[in-house]
């Protein structure tokens, strides 16, 4: 166990926020609720970004940037059809500061510079981007819109905790238009596929596909799919939503167009988006007592080299030499020279920072031909042959990011327990975690009961749930299907 | 001249709203000042950001990403040593919507959910880095820190301009702190030769570079290396700035370190940007009445190619093999082969979009074993013999992005004028535009009245200006050196 990081087994809220400290990837900042990035985390968040953005992209959209600030009225707008939407936001009132005439040195918000209208900090851009998308289209021939925009946003949460709730987050949001329902259905089944690919094959972290029930569905949408992951104190992570909105956005902003038939139509919607929470996910399915676990795809850096005890110029020599062959592999590697700290120091911060593999160099064994080669997933080490160094390196770091999402999978597994009383329900939920799967009769009323009961909320109906005739677990109804009830992040 | 846009010759301003708009770069929102960046346009700054990224990488930056808002007392901590800070921004003062009571289906501003502190929205993030890098300094080892931030800001401006000045836009900001005052102004410089460096070679707009005066300066620098750029209507734009900020921000937030002598000292700063303003200046700099020209190493498009009159198996053969050679070199192409449209009209669309090279692929000319290559920036057609066109198409592109940059430079050096006095002072300024290298006698009296008489500006003090003794232009008060002045965006 790590200095400074308490074990998961004793306090596993307190471990993830060790881990964030100790692995520098983010903090508090002195503006409630809103956290600093720090260089370590955003590297990881660069390249779930890179690799996001090139998936969007490959599946036909573009990016734009829209406003910041959302007008308090295009809300009342919105209104209308999403009663539930949460109003807990930044509100901008005033746009200038002066001088406080009775208080040298202080600023005070000048009356005189009060806003008409007031903005809200854009907390999703729902009403912005449609009654833009008024202006864009008025003919079938301007659909599809394929919009995603990368951008931040500001819900004012109470309880907030790094990466997995923050007052502002980053998130990218898609924004599709489309003149049928059932494009803007395939578009919205497209996406949560595009997110559990890269949820499941970058973070290697598995996830269960399915929608969400009415009274857990965004509140303009029609349905809302989703992933679901497993985190290790088997509590749930919802890790990203894609939702077809049918024609309710459309309709509160006024937005038709002509169809082929030159008939009017209102447009067809989908709004899709993952945040900086992932970040959150990741560190809790990987991590371990002793640090961040990172998938090698990606790790800001994959490969360290630690020279044994110190650089000298044989080693320097074989160090050189990988560097120069897993960089033209395009794997990124550093060469830690750092005369301040012995190698065993070293060995624990880059296992703190969860760089996936580690080579030790020292000269007895390059007398021997060989290298040290460290995983970070089960700390194994191995003697491997210098000739053989990359090509093993190469092959390894494949084997982690599969050994990461086997383990992942094998615990989540583990963890979906069917149950058929409400008894047992509650012996899982509390003794084991985990998803738990049992009929439910369908009913707003029971999904709350339940909740108010045992604090677990469904977290979707999978979409392989299979036909089976069965009684809701709470009030024996019946039921034809199974759902996945958990307590979650 | 295409269709919907003004000539230059005719209204210079209206030309640069019509290439805008016609070229789907952007568009005002329903926010007061905010844009709405359109995909065409994003992808232009998606490629500027690219590069821009990669070239801090290489120069030893990392990216965080630090609050969108920044407690009030926070600026009066700043406002100690910086009178001058503009005091226009978007303030926060509530945190939640709620219904009217009186007025069904609309939203007012919960008055129980006033912050007990206001927040501003970050017009430029020195304050809150700073109050951050207080935990993280402490001694020598810990710098320096080589941070940047791409972020969205803004400052209240009452006259807005699309890309050039609106109240919310993009940038980035770098902001580095150092154990020497040598070391920081280093980097201050060093900075400023990376954005002239990309300014010049990706954008091919050509700059001086310089130093601004001490009324032109950042309000916390010490000094503020500019790079200055010429619009073809003879107006200057500032098209980056690095500030060496001294010890002023490590003052007003307390920022010491132990150095290696183990004496405790303020830690002394820089901080950098460029914003998505230079998007105005590329429009500006090289676009013609026929729509916007890009230069190549930032076309989101490089190639099109149009099937003449319209796509058929042997045409798509040949285009198809284009395709794919001039992709294996990097190159982005697409093809053109919308039905709805004539070759002609797709022509038209194409410069109005400002693609760098055409290819017009008919059937005769195939027979005779050539396609028809038009560049865009002197629209010369050529025709190419099939087996030579991806050569000369490569070898074309770094022609265009050459004669963009030769032809910007041989505009701007004939727009610098040496003057005397001041009435031919006068007359440059306002018949012929451009810079006027004149002498000045170093006061910030003679600076301002010469504003107040002309509207120029000393846009820099150029860092290759060399001694030479004379006389202020407008006080006859003895002068070392010539400055350059301007009337500017």
């Amino acid at each position: 166990m790590a200095k400074g990081i308490v074990a998961r087994s004793e306090d596993y809220s307190q471990w993830y926020i060790d881990i964030i400290k100790k692995a520098n990837l983010a903090e508090n900042s002195s503006v409630r609720g809103c956290m600093v990035i720090k260089p370590h985390g955003f590297a990881i968040w660069e390249n779930m970004k890179d690799q996001l953005d090139k998936m969007f992209k490959e599946t036909g959209h573009v990016n734009a940037y829209f406003p910041l600030f959302v007008p308090k009225s295009l809300f009342e707008a919105e209104e209308k059809n999403a009663e539930g939407f949460a109003k807990e936001c930044a509100i901008v009132t005033h746009y200038r500061l002066k001088n406080d005439p009775n208080n040298r040195g202080k600023l005070i918000v000048d009356p005189e510079a009060k806003l008409e209208e007031e903005l809200v900090v854009r907390p999703t851009s729902e009403a912005i981007i449609w009654s833009t998308y008024k202006n864009w289209i008025q003919s079938y021939r301007d659909l599809p819109l394929l919009i995603n925009q990368w951008a931040n946003v500001v819900r004012w949460e109470m309880r907030t905790r790094l990466f997995l709730r923050t007052a502002e987050f980053l998130w990218q949001e898609g924004h599709t238009a489309h003149a049928t329902k059932a494009e803007a259905i395939e578009e919205a089944e497209k996406m949560q596929g595009v997110y559990a690919d890269f949820v499941e094959n970058w973070m290697a972290m598995p996830v269960i596909k399915g929608v969400k029930t009415e009274s857990e569905r965004f509140a303009g949408a029609d349905e809302t799919y989703t992933i679901e992951a497993l985190m290790q104190d088997g509590k749930a992570l919802q890790a990203g939503t894609s939702h077809f909105l049918g024609q309710n956005f459309a309709k509160a902003f006024d937005v038709k167009f002509m169809n082929e038939n030159n008939k009017e139509e209102y447009v067809w919607a989908t709004s899709w988006g993952v945040s900086t929470r992932l970040i959150g996910g990741l560190i809790m399915t990987h991590s371990d007592d002793d640090g961040l676990v990172m998938p090698p795809k990606l790790a800001p850096t994959q490969v360290v080299i630690v020279p044994i005890p110190k650089p000298e110029a044989m080693i320097d020599e074989a160090a050189e030499k990988i560097i120069k062959a897993l960089r033209s592999k395009g794997i990124s590697v550093k060469y830690d020279i750092d005369p301040k700290n012995r190698p065993g120091f070293k060995f624990a911060e880059h296992e703190l920072n969860g760089i996936p593999v580690r080579i030790g160099i020292g000269k007895r064994d390059l007398e021997n031909g060989v290298v040290e080669v460290a995983r970070r997933d089960t700390k194994e080490k191995e003697s491997i042959s210098l000739d053989g160094a990359v090509a093993h390196i190469e092959q390894l770091l494949e084997d982690i990011q599969q050994n990461l999402f086997n383990r992942a999978k094998t615990f989540r597994d583990e963890h979906i327990t069917e149950v058929n009383d409400f008894k047992t329900f509650e012996e899982v939920l509390n003794d084991k975690g985990g998803f738990v799967s049992a009929h439910w009769d369908g009913t707003a009323e029971t999904e709350e009961k339940i909740k108010e009961l045992t604090k677990a909320t469904i977290r979707c109906i999978p979409l392989d749930a299979k036909a089976e005739k069965g009684k809701d677990v709470l009030t024996g109804e019946p039921s034809n299907k199974r759902v996945l009830f958990a307590k979650a992040y």
